[in-house]
């Protein structure tokens, strides 16, 4: 999750031992993410013999019900502004890139990736003649969506709702999850509202966001990256900095239209009237006025959103929550105070990876996709849901996973 | 217009020759806005015998059509950190309070003058305390919204709408004005939903306003005040700091989703990439930056809100705006993006005092109120349209205006 670890880790792979059978990328404004499954040859019900998963899939679809592919869904991020980790660690692990990827052109030495996000476009020369991969590109949109739509299906406990310091997770009934507002939160948001399986539009969006975040936080403290300054904003009290209702009205609220004296009237507002330098402040409450004025913000902006296509749920996704209490906090005061208690504001497990994992899912040679489009599979989704994919995904981790065929 | 000018100037008063009739003061989180009438003995038809205007009026409502109350709207501006600067002036001229104010308590010292705005509770004892003035409150959005109906409804050509460079002003029909959207942008922003006289309801805000523009703007550049801050942004590129959908993209559009390269994907957001510090950015680029930033955010929320409640109209007033091309344009841009087209954004020639004007009018014993509420005066509209009020209202200024009786 820490992009610092990018730099320190470098080439190294969490998991040596198995053979990549896929990868997928989505390259951000300020994050590129990687998604690969390794699997494991010794615990591939399967697979054991050595065959690929492919047949290991085609052989398990006349038993009742076993596992085909087992191994590791692994999660790395690399700050966009530095590449070339990603390309070195790419090249590092290339050689064992056993999937489909290389199967598709047997004869050639090109492989092809999944890619998505503005950098697929930005980087693909880059790629082609670094790495001699292809990327082969996927609408951005499309694979939020169908990173969205697999996690909250095949996922047990993906969303949840956070307000008051408390996470309470919300079963999402197959048969009801459509409509909703997806709010993707990257260096830009993105509001998409989703009617179904590659049904959808990005009907809003802001520029205020996780870059806006980081970059007047990097400008404004002396944070070296973007997890420092959310770290420190637990420890800030924004009323140092913001102008609070109860400032302008002498310490009251202003109840006829339903503003505690607590209410923020303006984010920064407080900085004018002050005699101080940028110095003078501590970098703890100027992180916490910043996440405050963007998450509030963000709120404000999906909620009115929500109201206006009459969508019943508020999905957010993206890095710049990173499961971050604070920042999940604020988000869902503001959905509550704007709809007057109307909507609630959902959180997703795997937050940061819904573009790599739309990515992922798009290869049609992925049998992980195919089984999840199986409607035997699905009526069996329960035992899927536990198994499939468990664990939080943060940056740099892997978390076991296997898929079962009914 | 220009914060500064309260510092330099003192106590003076720019028409020292007149009676103060009326004053009325709007004192914001930011600014204090002071308005009063000072009527011309020597101009004034029937008041030059020296009949007070009330005897004035009264005489002259059986003539046909003869100015009755003539003189000068004066408005001045106070920052609100600085308000003894303000208590000093009122002081210079409270002698010569000679109106309804004095004349409501003939036999006390007491004055009363209508107070809107936090400020009139904040600094309600000290009004008392220092000038033996009792702050009679007005509640903000009645004043804001009642300052608002009379200018849109008594000057000619107070709207307008600004795009491309282009002023265009807008005839509003007395008959087809509400409803509308009212955006007062002062240090934080307020979002009006107006049906008729004296009913409204705020719908929504941001805390995302002027206050927050000066405040990071304050933190982030040497600019010693607002105004020069806003003046910098003419010359800056945002392109140095904001993350633009080019920059993501390798340089083309996302055109799918009809971005083009040049739309800003997250404001502040390029500052990420750079290994830059804070003075090694143009103060000027960082003004346009966070211009744009808030002035879009506020034309974003501000269309939501129109659509939510299905009105045509978007009025824009408040500080922030100055008539500044660049703000509007802004946020013309925004609503016009956001909407496809089909709302527009319009602002008002006297945007920065509708609070004051409307705490101005919010007297019973003010004539010019009486005389606007006549139907008989209605009729004449157009006279006293021309007539009434003229001329851009900045700080520290004052405009001749004369009010006829049919």
């Amino acid at each position: 999750m820490d992009p610092r670890k990018s730099e320190n880790e470098g080439n190294l792979d969490p998991d040596q031992s198995g053979l990549i059978y896929q990868m997928a990328l989505d390259i951000g404004g300020s994050l590129a993410k990687l998604v690969y499954f390794t699997y494991d040859e010794d615990c591939a019900i399967e697979g054991k013999d050595g065959m690929s998963p492919e047949k290991a899939v085609a052989k398990s679809k006349g038993s009742k019900s076993c596992a085909v592919l087992r191994g590791k869904l692994n999660f790395k991020i690399f700050e966009t502004s530095k590449i070339n980790d990603c390309l070195e660690f790419i090249k590092s692990v290339k050689l064992r890139l056993g999937g489909c990827q290389r199967q598709e052109n047997p004869g050639s030495q090109a492989i092809a990736v999944k890619a998505t996000g503005g950098g697929a476009y930005k980087y693909t020369d880059l790629f082609k003649e670094r790495l001699g991969i292809n990327l082969d590109k996927e609408d951005e949109m499309d694979c939020l969506v169908a990173g969205a739509n697999f996690l909250l299906k095949a996922v047990h406990q993906e969303a949840y709702t956070y307000m008051g310091g408390q996470k309470q997770f919300m079963d999402v009934d197959h048969n009801d999850l459509y409509p909703y507002l997806l709010v993707s939160i990257g260096s830009g948001v993105s509001m998409i509202k989703v009617e179904g399986d590659g049904k959808f539009e990005r009907v809003s969006g802001t520029s205020i966001g996780g870059g806006t975040f980081w970059g007047l936080g990097k400008l404004l403290t002396k944070c070296k990256n973007f997890d420092e300054l959310l770290e420190l904003s637990y420890q800030g009290n924004n009323r140092v900095i913001d102008m609070l209702v109860g400032d302008i009205y002498g310490g009251t609220d202003y109840s006829k239209i339903g503003l505690s004296s607590t209410t923020i009237a303006s984010s920064f507002g407080k900085v004018i009237s002050n005699d101080k330098e940028i110095e003078d402040y501590k970098a703890e409450d100027i992180a916490r006025s910043l996440l405050r004025m963007i998450s509030n913000n963000i709120g404000q902006i999906s909620y009115l959103n929500a109201l206006r296509f009459g969508l019943k749920r508020i999905f957010f996704g993206g890095f710049f929550i990173r499961s971050h209490p604070f920042t999940m906090d604020t988000i869902s005061v503001a959905v509550n105070f704007w709809s007057k208690g109307e909507a609630k504001a959902l959180f997703l497990q795997h937050e940061g990876f819904l573009g790599a994992m739309g990515a992922f899912m798009s290869s049609d040679q992925h049998e992980l996709k195919k089984l999840l489009e199986n409607k035997a599979v699905h009526q069996q989704a329960s035992s899927i849901k536990a198994c499939a994919i468990a664990g939080d995904l943060h940056g740099d981790e892997s978390i076991e996973c296997c898929v079962y065929s009914v």
